[in-house]
């Protein structure tokens, strides 16, 4: 059965559970490759005290772990917020085919920076209330209701 | 006595030969802070295969774990061949304040793809000649006297 991307991003939004825990800005994603997790990853920003340390940073080099590949193009992203430069980056590094997101980042996200001419094959809105959510309630916590970083 | 820009990329090329050495494409870092490097890498993506491990990356999270900081403002990275946009989005989450290159890579630096409007602290051609010919050495080990990657 065909698992769908409502219950991958879930899996990333647990991802994402785990970095608000952890009083961390609440992002998570997973690779997916063959309808099945090959790796994941929390921001750990704060703990690791190292600016690479986002969750789809980790989460690639998991997957790159797991299929002994520098290469992941046949795998898809999934990742609760639109990714930063330096995470687009790794994704196109990577080859990952596809890339679906919960929301997109305005202030923060990689679309400002990076050229237009720069493809990405990317889906955006999937639980995208609940990947909000996540960050507000965050970023709520630490200097009132709105959604930045 | 304030070391040279020269004296730190020599070290960026050490680390770039240690790369070399090991069948990686020959790029090196270092990340100087108060004239002392504190953290340095070479680039390790076949090794580890991790689309991650580039010199840059490495040098950084070594540097943020040598000063427990995420944010390296004081800092300056050395890195013998211009960054990739994933490092190049490193180096901004970082904070850094300034970046030393060897040389430039018009085929997968950053400059091309990131935005013009973004800006680095950026110099470039501090032993250009020795930067260069470490790439060119090692591609033509692999296809030919070219310098592509």
């Amino acid at each position: 059965m065909e698992l769908s991307q409502e219950f991958f991003m879930k899996m990333a939004l647990k991802q994402a559970e785990l970095a608000f825990a952890a009083d961390e800005v609440p992002i998570g994603a997973v690779v997916v490759a063959n309808n099945q997790v090959i790796g994941k990853g929390f921001n750990q920003v704060e703990t690791l005290n190292d600016p690479t340390a986002h969750a789809e940073m980790l989460a690639i080099t998991a997957a790159s772990s797991f299929l002994n590949s520098k290469y992941l193009n046949e795998c898809t992203i999934y990742v609760t917020v639109e990714p930063c430069v330096m995470c687009y980056g790794a994704i196109k590094n990577a080859r990952i085919k596809q890339v679906i997101l919960g929301c997109l980042e305005p202030k923060h996200g990689f679309t400002n920076v990076v050229s237009k001419s720069s493809k990405l094959n990317i889906k955006t809105g999937i639980l995208e209330e609940e990947s909000v959510e996540l960050m507000k309630s965050f970023f709520s916590t630490k200097r009132g209701p709105t959604n930045e970083r």
